[in-house]
């Protein structure tokens, strides 16, 4: 694609989508770092175009046309100076709350702070007086229109939703900045976004209500950190569709015997499987809660492209990394669980699901009779839980929990970090949950995170607690080693290994907390069964970073043999 | 005082230090909230006024006086919106590289994010476009009128130095905003500025050289992390004032023999006595290096207000929090050694300082000997300490070696961390100290700090490192024993006191440190003797915290007694 190409396509895909989403007029000031978006505003069917060449007076223009219109406008102006005139205007919607769409012309980077003419900072220039702000990046790669559709979006969202107000995007050009006039574009980039506030619209109600009907259909659940309502249990039941549930998802916990086939605990593995991923494609997929964990799951995703990829999020900000999802209701989830849904039981596409799962829990059970790795002995931990929260850390724990925790009725719920999925405060967390919810609580965390927080165990010198810490510790960064880097042996083990050579008795005499040692999973049952003396009991399990590796990808690969079977 | 004249006193301050510091010219638009300043402005000798209704046109007229003239002008606006339309002139200026002093009056902070009229976000509203911004108090008590010029001070300084560019200043006032026209405004809160960028000019040197002949003078020496040039001991053996060496001046360590004398090194403890203190007042003070951390010299300068008390800062932020400097110098340092000064010893007050100082130290060998407490036990540390370098935390540890630690020809460098005097960090700091010095390191760091840096000892496992950590563990936050709220019981030890019980041999062997402890002087001496066997050595003293308190306070009433007896 020439360069040209690319900028005629974003620019267009620009004005396109801001039509789409209800936005009807533009007001311009003249300048050239503006001129492709300038064009394509020209050229944008549905898009009334203002000029005015002061850009304070275009911004309190705009206020004026926006305030009685009731609808976004958008600003268009070229590098420089010209930005900050939009200010007097920009203050004065803030606090009016008026929605504006204060789109910057800008240098590209290489050409920001050296001196370059019109070339001013401009990121964030309009400080705390813009509901959001955002760099855009160049127009020069394909794959990127998806991401700016959303952004648009998801700007338009952010100044139209209650309090009202402009939000700032600053778009970067590089020259030259012509656009071919005559490139048609078409638009399939574009999300749909429906439902309102807090509850569902008619339109999201209708739309909805056509897309449960189908058979084909995944619903998935992200983290949740309460209880699902008794209605989710009803509705899934009624709807018969698989429900991919998240580690965090909280319903693999909790499970009422008649869902129980419902829940599928096994995609990250299942969707390892070519030969089961050519079976199962989905017509339509909902999602509730932040994407899982599963990268298998959002690679079928991206590659599958469903119809109909609806995702719930109560946030203007989309978390939808992949581009995937084709509609966003903006609005609780709660509501899906309150529409009318027949019922389809039994479903067979739900029964293919169902039952690839339970083969994989048999081959599961085989691979822990003859393997030991850190997944094997999490699950002599899982099996174990009840009545009691279970807090896991980021990088391998959490996967150890998607590949080995199975749905049961036993009552327990899990938590961890996963907003920005740091490594550390995990144990500070976990204390956190145990004082939140005055049960016994579990963390499980690897050698590295704990070593980060250890400090946080200081809380139990100040405070009740009843905590259990089961460390895996395999000397260092362990989900590293699943890493294409891992093949490089040069520095590897300096960058990315990071063995520290720990041993962490000390610490819990420390903190005078008791512990216990395994390195079988024989030793670390008998460790969880041994009755608890004091606030924290800790057991570290002592394992082999590189076996961990070679039985994780021995379990896929016979589980794939197993499916082939059938 | 009342409101009035308060309100008429700063602002008059305003404008008279503006004028002091070389600001002839100042462009007002008109509005009420700033209606103080401006007939401020109005009345002010020497302040030539311009008025422009449009605050845009305001400010690049501003902009053009200010780049013809190659002064400081100053701009002053209402509250609201007014501000953002200085922004585009504001951005030219930054990027031309203007002084502009942009002064925008300012609702009181009551009246801010709560809807009332032109009342907008006015802190930090020109973001990384001003080279410096602040939000000034209100008008309101006494005693602020100090900080007031050394804020404007500071502004004129940061706006006209290279590059040189806009600053803002936000001012706050509240109503009735009227002032008194007939108030009469005496100065006498001037700092004066002297001296350019690196080297001193020759109004500087000319003062310093007056300056320098005076009997009564003391030399003050902040922070250095680097060892004094050679010109330093030839400079102050000439001089021969009292040279007041804070812990981590670093002259205390490797004294010349001939400048042992000059070296008070006890002032922290001579100037808790009121005694010597009404003898010691000095005529003309000298400070180069950050403000010391002994509090009696910082309340001793506070009450004295010596006549002439010239500060060597490069910054234009003046470290002087009781704003008792006289005159700032911004240069560096080192041009002080480089002056011409005659020879004027014996000089009979330095010599009351040295007399004072000897008997100090007399007192302090039998209070050793007679008591144990953390600084002994420091005392026991620092007399063995050769070709090392020895880090310290903040708190406690710095103060002991205030108190204790004397001037000697030894090889030692002393470093802590006492930019924002954080406890957190410190066991870091250390290995980096050793990591550049190369040669051994002793970090002297209170059990609190210690904790919290535990993590940092890692290091020792990642790389070479030659380090004795002595921890005082005295179980808890020590220094909050000193301060008044300790006389109260009710939640003192959970608010402040924060004992761990902690003890920290797990943490040596969990990081294979060698481990010693010590509860007596003798038994601390030993574990310093004996040799190290690892990388890191760690020796643990426990000590009493209440037992500090009483017989720190034993040794400074010892000494005020036999100050009594000459």
């Amino acid at each position: 694609m020439t360069n040209r190409k690319a900028l005629t396509e974003y620019v267009s895909a620009f004005t396109h989508s801001l039509v789409e989403q209800g936005v009807s007029d533009v007001v311009i000031s003249p300048g050239s770092r503006s001129t492709p978006l300038a064009y394509a505003c020209m050229k944008q069917e549905g898009l009334t175009t203002y000029r005015q060449i002061d850009e304070r007076s275009a911004a309190y223009f705009a206020l004026g046309l926006a305030k009685a219109s009731g609808k976004p406008v958008m600003l268009l102006c070229t590098s420089g100076t010209a930005a900050a005139n939009y200010f007097p205007a920009i203050v004065e919607a803030f606090y009016a709350r008026v929605p504006l769409l204060v789109v910057t012309a800008d240098r590209p980077h290489e050409l920001r702070e050296v001196g370059a003419p019109q070339a001013i900072n401009q990121v964030n220039i309009f400080g705390s007086h813009v509901k959001w702000a955002t760099d855009l990046p160049m127009p020069e790669t394909e794959n990127q229109l998806a991401f700016l559709t959303r952004h648009l979006h998801r700007s338009v969202q952010n100044a139209t939703s209650e309090p009202r107000g402009p939000v700032h995007l600053n778009v970067p050009f590089r020259e030259p900045l012509r656009i071919d006039l005559e490139q048609d574009y078409v638009s399939n980039h574009e999300i749909a976004h429906l439902g309102g506030e807090r509850s569902l619209n008619a339109e999201s109600r209708t739309f909805l209500q056509q897309l449960l009907k189908k058979e084909k259909g995944l619903l998935i659940v992200g983290e949740q950190t309460q209880n699902m309502p008794k209605e989710f249990w009803t509705f899934i039941e009624k709807l018969d569709w698989p429900v991919l549930a998240d580690p965090l998802s909280n319903v693999r916990g909790n499970v009422p015997q008649s869902a129980k086939s419902l829940i599928i605990d096994s995609y990250d593995a299942l969707l390892k499987s070519e030969r089961f991923k050519d079976v199962v494609k989905p017509d339509a997929v909902i999602r509730v809660g932040p994407p899982p964990v599963s990268k298998p799951l959002s690679l079928f995703l991206a590659a599958v492209k469903p119809e109909t990829y609806v995702v719930f999020d109560e946030s203007s900000m989309l978390r939808d990394p992949q581009s995937v999802a084709t509609h966003h209701i903006q609005a609780a989830e709660k509501n899906l669980w309150q529409l009318p849904v027949e019922n389809k039981s039994p479903n067979a596409y739900r029964e293919k699901w169902t039952q690839a799962s339970h083969l994989y829990w048999q081959v599961v059970e085989r691979h822990c009779q003859d393997e030991l790795d850190e997944g094997v002995l999490a699950k002599v931990l899982f099996d174990r839980l009840d009545h009691c929260d279970l807090i896991v850390s980021s990088s391998m724990p959490i996967r150890d929990v998607d590949t080995y925790f199975q749905t049961t009725e036993r009552d327990i719920m899990l938590y961890a970090n996963r907003g920005a999925n740091g490594i550390d405060g995990v144990v500070s967390t976990a204390f956190g949950v145990q004082a939140a919810k005055k049960r016994p609580a579990y963390l499980y965390i690897g050698d590295l995170a704990f070593l980060h927080d250890m400090n946080g165990l200081i809380a139990s010198k100040m405070q009740e607690t009843d905590l259990t810490i089961v460390i895996m510790n395999n000397d260092g960064g362990g989900i590293f080693s699943y890493l294409p880097q891992s093949q490089e042996e040069l520095y590897f083990e300096e960058l990315f290994g990071t063995p520290t050579g720990l041993k962490f008795s000390d610490a819990a005499n420390m903190y005078d907390a008791q512990y216990l040692s395994a390195e079988t999973a024989e030793q670390f049952a008998a460790a969880l069964d041994e009755p608890k003396t004091k606030p924290v009991k800790m057991i570290e399990v002592f394992t082999n970073r590189e076996n961990n590796v070679t039985t994780h990808r021995k379990l896929w690969s016979r589980f794939d043999e197993e499916l082939a079977k059938r």
